[in-house]
């Protein structure tokens, strides 16, 4: 695939070095252009590599359309995901180049992850895993009867160091029967002692992303280790449940396996203790420059897991109107099993 | 229009009182139909108004082609500025109906607020011109030697009362010569005593945006009134010329004009003062559900302003590698000019 046409910020960056929301990444065999908008050129000329920085005075795919017709190129591949209906109706009417829609052509470039970027990963996790660890000791601190809103905006401080790293998502700060919501919205509710709290959230480091979920009882000696003790017997089995789910896949976990065999081994733990209808989504995803790439490790998917490939693996229960429990980790591949970021 | 399927989530709330990242809303006729996953049916069963809840075990296209299947419905409107290449190579296998492209009817069907939104966009730009007065207060406080990371992640903390509510937008908060960039990000530049300091920020009131740009130097009298004084003569002489092109396009605004005339009345004032290549943007644009929608206030806009529209007027000038002074506030149309809310 020489000649490629790129809407998305990640997968620009992937190529160049630097992204914006308004661009369109031409390539063409050995060359190629960087075409966004006057807000953006004074930063893309500083920071675009191996590109030639284009100012789209009107509409980038004017330009884009310029480029093309000056170009001798015939065939162009252009992801069917992240272009809109109306975005390809003004790019296909370039005569004489046929696009061919290739699904997610950058997501699979990207899928084996490189030393360096394994590295950012890596310092992302960490950075991510010492947020929570400071989380835990800030929501030790301010006692109970704190709002979800309260809190989600703490996470928010931690997770992002006052503003020093992007989020890889907004963090998920759920109490009690809004953990049975996998994705939750923070209210009004107040944070009650011994009341469990699920925590799922994530950091940028170099725009490389952490993600991670945790669930605790919330009390005076809150933490965020994986072994946790809750007074209430049925969430007790319930966790322990799914952390027995999460090790079983973790374990499952090798290159030449694939995965949905991995999903498999975490969800018979759950069906066998009797919760299979209450693990309602996919046991994880790829995690690199976009929050969810590939691989997808759910029911469906046969994709052969390789080498370095870094995915999380986030079993879950959630039983509607009482709680839920999710545990996650993001993993490498390693050559012979896995390394928890 | 009768029969029509959404997919962007302010479009779909407008609808019914309740939306999520990933829904597919269906109106045919009196019927209408909310599809979302496992992970949102919970809340959406609370919310949802006026709409079936439809649980999508697997792909939400599979659902909606059953439900277009199972009525007699012929034609659809679809925008195709939300649906992706890829979504609507799912959609338009649907036997028997035609889907047609409709470009920002949900942003059209929303052009004119009503009371109870214009109500509401009136909160949110109060509470938003709160947060800046306490913003300035924070800054005059904390002092210079703040790095523009610091002073963002400041901005996000006052414009969301401590995470009480969501952003419009992320802050831009750009100090010295990254105010020459309108989009700027913020770095590890530190802000000192005397410089300039651009802030562009909003939250939202109930769904509903607030947006704003000051431009202020930094002194311990730091505040973001539209006055202002600059020790330095080349930005009091922008700063004011840019107030100036601000007040004459606000003077300009009343239902019957077009929305270019208000863009060039604003711009003439910069072009006269020989500014004209540093403004690099349009005039304004609409707020609403979404932080853009219509009407845009350009050169190219012909639209005809009618009452309780509510756009910004937002002009600027940037000097590259030297300084940018941008003015925004958000206006309403009235029955014979403007409201600044």
């Amino acid at each position: 695939m020489i000649n490629y046409i790129l809407k998305d910020e990640n997968a620009v960056y992937h190529e160049c070095g630097f992204s914006c929301d308004n661009v369109l990444f031409i390539k063409l065999g050995s060359e190629a252009f960087f075409i966004t908008d006057p807000r953006y050129t004074v930063e893309a000329k500083e920071s675009v590599k191996n590109a030639e920085v284009i100012e789209a005075p009107r509409d980038l795919y004017i330009e884009a359309k310029k480029i093309l017709k000056k170009s001798s190129v015939k065939k162009i591949f252009f992801d069917p995901k992240n272009f809109t209906v109306a975005d390809f109706e003004k790019l296909k009417k370039t005569v004489g180049v046929t696009f061919k829609a290739s699904p997610n052509f950058s997501q699979k470039k990207r899928i084996i992850k490189s030393q360096e970027e394994i590295e950012l990963l890596k310092i992302a996790a960490k950075l991510g895993s010492e947020a929570f660890d400071r989380y835990a000791k800030y929501l030790q601190n301010c006692g109970a009867k704190k709002s979800e809103q309260y809190i989600n905006f703490e996470a928010v401080r931690e997770l992002s160091s006052n503003g020093k790293y992007d989020l890889s998502f907004h963090p998920i700060t759920a109490v009690g029967e809004n953990a049975a919501k996998p994705h939750a919205y923070a209210g009004e509710k107040l944070l009650e002692v011994d009341e469990l709290l699920l925590v799922d959230a994530g950091l940028k480091y170099k725009r490389f992303c952490s993600d991670r979920t945790r669930t605790a009882q919330f009390t005076s000696k809150l933490n965020f280790e994986k072994v946790q003790k809750f007074k209430n017997l049925k969430m007790q089995k319930i966790y322990d449940t799914v952390l027995k789910a999460q090790e079983a896949s973790i374990k499952a976990v090798k290159p030449g396996v694939k995965a949905n065999e991995i999903d498999k081994v975490g969800r018979d733990v759950i069906e066998k203790a009797g919760f299979g209808e209450f693990f309602v989504h996919s046991t994880g995803h790829g995690v690199g420059l976009d929050i969810h790439e590939l691989p997808v490790i759910s029911k469906k998917s046969s994709m052969v897991i390789e080498e370095n490939m870094v995915f999380t693996i986030e079993p879950g229960i959630y039983l509607p109107n009482e709680f839920g429990v999710r545990i996650e980790d993001t993993i490498r591949v390693t050559g012979d099993g896995v390394e928890i970021l």
